[in-house]
């Protein structure tokens, strides 16, 4: 490479970092004039309106009202836009799969799932319906004038997140499948990148950048309650992967050595106390309507939850076993990690009232530190939707690393809400 | 303040921050000539040897051999300086107390204990007792000429290391003693800082920085035995405190809902399984020499490590069934942390090889990540001496912060090693 071309070369790598600089401090300090972005960022004026007009052509700002009360000239807003690119989050469980498309903002577009017993069927069957449900939202951002900028897939399992292989997912019966390899292939080899990560990671990931006010968002465990149990850790503000990315897994650690047989083989894992079949099965005789694999989740969930507000005992004490479990794990968790916050995810979202006063009590009493450390039990807001919307967010990652990977067309049409995730 | 004064002030935060900066990277990348410095630290060749002049006369570093094979005119090596600065360590825990100094480059220049059974007399007197070694040891250190740059003592229980109060130590019998305070009361309230922290994260700095080169620093949990069980965690190359500075209380956790009661009042905590008294209990008749707390802990596991050598079975039992116990927990330190390596310190250092096999087997069957996530279990090389070494290093961080904290006075004696720990 010659010098002008080294030079010219130089010159695109410090555009994109600049493009990549405004785009990021929109997202993370909301909207605001080219003046402000320019004093807040240190580039020129000049520069900024240069900037902001290539991000504009990408279409992933645009610009809003006149700001108000600032010193100097009133300048225009630019905003982020959420037209331009998409971002796509999967989710492969033992119940159900699940997809949700997030905007430039973050924003969700579409959400939607569909009951599946996946380990009833092989790997490949399961991956054919997740991309039948992928291809049916590539569609419709396609038809929007969006370019998706990616897609990740949560597995439950353990997963080696730089190649995209589920290296054993017990519940789903899984063995090293290499998903984003077979997903790719099914998708039609795209020129966006196609990664896979465990469910639980995900789940913290945007657990974390979701946060209200009240959330602690430094050092907190999300708890993601399904048929198996997940953890997604996050630590200094960072998600704690551990050496080999298998950090988390803490459907596994073993409660009681006299204990019931878990999925994984071995003897008394958490999950086996607080997994969704202990609770189904605590709760409702086998010919009961919440154990039909037919029925979304949320709906057998929403059965428990009527029986309970009904005063059933039989689903009330179920209820309340759980949280005696989940206190109990989480004292193992805030002994070793003390965490200012365990965040309930996945199924517990959806009843935690029931098992929040057991919990809480089995925690307080069980953690060696007074008062657990400090840590808070919290609902997760996000609930069941967690994965898919922090894969989704991690797909978008791409657009704000490098904003040129969007053309400069601007498409007409918007995505609009469709669904809601089962 | 005026002008002048401020600016004054801010060349000498400068050159603080430039004498800091050449002292750190001499005990970061070893010996080197003055053109080196100047050239890997980006500063001045004059400003480096205006630099390291200071530095000698503070007597923190010292000219060594002439450089070789280095480029242009060869120069004279400077290398850390092991005379004008001592910093101290210390540890607090149920059956001893020691101490440990460590000159500028952390090389220990004294190492002794004395058993101590310390849940049978009141905080006070135990602190009494520290203070007697210190002051032993810190004359030593002021009758060679030598600062003391810092006291800091590990305690075996919660504690908040911004105030130096123990919250909780079960195994000791305290709860809310303010031992920084109260020891700087003792030490006729030095000019130096005395900092108090938990002594499984004061191991786990040791183990860290003086990590050999097969041991991984990024990830791992350092395991402390004693009476009770600490650990202390890196991840990311960080202590992980969490949010209170309260994690790593690994000696609590659960292993058995059916087990026995611990000195905390809970039950089936881990130390209960693989703790000293465990050990002994399994180990030997309640008559026995081993459970005599005149004798040093390193005595008594000498005695053990003897008997297990001549064959007896009680004894190859003993440590055979705390080998599978540690695997046991070592498995729950795997599935949630997944580190590259789990250190075995405190008293298994001394044993370790009678509990390996067992070990490391529990701990492959019971961690879900295939061969343990990749996790080695290692031993301890600093062993029963690490939580005081790990304090001591702690104490030398404050001389490469502000090198102008030891004086312009060249010390003329030098502390030599003596004693070693019990």
């Amino acid at each position: 490479m010659g010098e002008r071309s080294a030079r010219a070369g130089d010159q695109m790598a410090l555009r994109r970092h600049n493009l990549s600089m405004v785009l990021r401090h929109l997202r993370d300090h909301g909207p605001r004039s080219r003046a402000r972005l320019a004093a807040e960022t240190g580039l020129n004026k000049a520069t900024v309106s240069s900037l902001v007009a290539e991000l504009t052509t990408r279409g992933l700002v645009r610009s809003g009202a006149v700001e108000r009360g600032a010193i100097g000239r009133p300048g225009q807003i630019v905003e982020l836009a959420g037209t331009a690119a998409c971002a796509v989050g999967a989710e492969v469980n033992v119940d159900h799969v699940a997809v949700s498309v997030v905007d430039v903002r973050g924003e969700p577009v579409v959400e939607r799932g569909v009951p599946l017993d996946a380990s009833a069927v092989p790997a490949g069957e399961v991956l054919d319906h997740l991309t039948r449900e992928l291809a049916g939202v590539l569609d419709e951002i396609t038809a929007a004038g969006a370019s998706c900028v990616g897609v990740t897939v949560g597995v439950a399992g353990l997963v080696d997140s730089r190649t995209g292989a589920v290296e054993s997912a017990p519940n789903l019966g899984w063995s090293d499948v290499p998903v984003a390899q077979l997903l790719a292939e099914r998708l039609g080899r795209p020129s966006y990148p196609v990664r896979v990560d465990n469910e639980a990671s995900l789940a913290a990931i945007a657990e974390a950048r979701s946060a209200g006010p009240d959330t602690p968002v430094t050092d907190l465990v999300v708890v993601v309650g399904g048929v198996g149990v997940g953890g997604g850790i996050v630590s200094h503000g960072q998600l704690l992967r551990g050496h080999q990315g298998f950090a988390g897994e803490i459907g596994h650690i073993r409660v009681d050595p006299n204990g019931r047989q878990c999925g994984c083989g071995r003897i008394g894992c958490w999950e086996t106390v607080v997994g969704l079949r202990a609770l189904l099965a605590a709760a409702a005789d086998p010919d009961d309507q919440v154990h039909d694999p037919r029925l979304g989740i949320d709906e057998r969930l929403a059965e428990l939850d009527r029986r309970a507000r009904l005063g059933d005992a039989r689903t009330i004490s179920a209820l309340h076993e759980v949280g005696r479990g989940l206190g109990a794990g989480a004292a193992v968790l805030v002994d070793v990690l003390n965490p200012a916050a365990i965040v309930l995810g996945g199924y517990y979202a959806t009843v935690a009232p029931w098992m929040l006063p057991a919990m809480e009590a089995e925690l307080a009493a069980g953690a060696i530190a007074p008062r657990a450390g400090g840590c808070r039990v919290q609902v997760s807001r996000l609930g069941l939707g967690a994965v898919t919307r922090g894969a989704a967010l991690v797909s978008l990652d791409a657009v704000f690393d490098d904003p040129t990977r969007i053309a400069t067309a601007v498409p007409t049409r918007t995505v609009e809400p469709t669904g809601g995730v089962s």
